[in-house]
């Protein structure tokens, strides 16, 4: 199984620091996975044009991170709220790649937001574009408010700690439960049915 | 294990018809899971009116539904779409129960609707109550509309019943991974941490 | 110009409390524009079973609740949320009405809440049920939370009161408009076209 | 007054094309009103990495579409819907602007899409966005469906024309309305109180 960790803030130190705790408790609890961090502030990723991700330039930074984000069997996506939703960038790594591109991921969401007022935009905006991916969604996020961290951006409320602790063994047990249902799958999914006729989304 | 079959209609044959279409699958396929029927046709439930469903006469309808819901490990919900949202009996069922009520129930949503413009409807208006409620939500909803239904109200087109029974087999999966994760859950979680603190939700 | 003050709650003093303040800056700023109060609390309003309101009894409660809302040239909603959402009698009332029945109504929302981190339920959850009914909806709602009122339910903080001051000036402002545009409607919208077709709503 | 014709697509004709007949509404009706056309197929934006426009350099494509956007009384946004949400390019724009950056803008929105099933994307992911911006959202927007258009783009259906007219008349007169508003501010909004303090947004 290989865990992709996605930051999807290009300034600022909260959104990583988030990231790394869920890092390390994926290192230390489940040390046979694989992972894989992929901080969108490293890389120049041009914006969607409409083309799919494989039609970028092979050593393009916009096709490197499409591709790895398409292949994982898990994706932890920690983000900041702008505006009421998912910022651009990352919106961005969402709108290249191709229909239905997570039908096989699980994801789960770490987010922090500046106001408790926000706390229903993980819910409201970033879901549903996971959902219309494809994407099976690990249902409890961790909302992340700013009195969580320091000055140096380390998160110091332990129950933060905790919640990131249960995010990531949901995340590694929903991702082992897809993956074996997908090898139990029964013959009638592929017998004379094109998968995609049996898609209930457009 | 036991599986509650919920309509949200208290009118109209379709909800009803892709209920029952759940439960064939259902007993067909898991004869040893328990089920219940739970049509809100069939019953003189009562505005929730701020006192949870326990204070409510014993052998008042009102009381029955609510804690059939409430002890449900699995709920297969059927409902049309009333307004673009949910329809004031069903929500009405929501209202009912405490605060976390679904925290160990899987939860499924079966939509019947007039348009296709409503499909985002139960992604935006129904899974946010679940959500709020704890229950873990099956990602993939189905969505019948009505040229998917002959006069007499039942489904015609095959891969609606296809659906529905993918719909089934991944509420029980995903019942039964819950069950084994809360069976597994570990010590930290019970020393010393009111599980409250841990919930991430107000 | 008729402004209906609908309260949403069926029990609770801290929805008929902000309402309240909306009607005093009502009658106190606008003498001439007439109001209806209509708190929920007060009726006996049956689940609407797919019958118009109009075919519920002359003299029911349904009826009466109905066709007030329905003859509103702007509705003042006031309302708890009841599991990240409408509450059930709120919503039933808006389930007993016609399509677009709210299509020359200017409608606004008056919040209140126990927790920050439901901001965003009026945004998410009650503006998309009333834009449905195609009403024209005033931008910012009032969102009221525990700390503003005291042990009698008054409102104490007085930016609150500020803020309804604005949403009813806002709603009257906004319902005048309306009238004005409608007075000026072009022949175009008349001559040959059936108003329906120009909707582009479900 | 001054109208912003705001194009959201980086690729393709038919968002271009929705916003070209809005355009000649426009112009038409309203020869008085001077107008802007904003496509962002011919700007390079950067990603915004938490500066204000104002901080990027003075000839550069992000200042001016931001500055261009802060400063317009209105607001036209023709869109295309990517993976059920605003495609990043947009939404980027309004990553730039400042915290409540449209209080004076009145917005309407023109979304183009190939499927009805999403229908409900401009209400649930688009608006809150505008709305948390602070702008005030024209309720109907117009959806235009792939069968709308001819095969150079061009849109056939003669209901949407209507609806597209409509619009903008709807766009103009509400940016009217709240001009006026603004000039006959009550003195006691001005008057030791910090405008701030009276919005309830976080």
């Amino acid at each position: 199984m290989k865990v992709v960790l996605l930051s999807g803030a290009i300034v600022g130190a909260r959104t990583r620091s988030t990231l790394r705790e869920a890092q390390k408790v994926l290192t230390e609890r489940y040390p046979d996975v694989s992972s894989e961090w992929l901080d969108l502030a490293q890389y120049d990723v041009q914006f969607s044009d409409g083309r799919t991700y494989w039609d970028y330039e092979f050593t393009s930074d916009t096709r490197h991170v499409a591709k790895t984000v398409l292949e994982a069997d898990a994706l932890i996506v920690a983000s900041p709220i702008y505006q009421a939703s998912m910022p651009a960038p990352l919106k961005n790594v969402f709108d290249l790649l191709p229909r239905r591109a997570l039908r096989d991921t699980v994801a789960s969401l770490l987010i922090n937001a500046g106001s408790a007022r926000h706390y229903l935009v993980p819910e409201q905006q970033f879901k549903p574009v996971l959902g219309y991916l494809g994407a099976q969604i690990v249902q409890h996020y961790v909302y992340v408010e700013d009195q969580d961290f320091d000055d140096e951006a380390h998160i110091v409320n332990p129950n933060v700690l905790l919640r990131i602790r249960r995010l990531v063994e949901d995340t590694v047990a929903l991702a082992n439960l897809y993956r074996n249902m997908r090898d139990e799958t029964p013959v009638w999914y592929e017998a004379g049915h094109d998968p995609a006729e049996l898609e209930d989304n457009p």
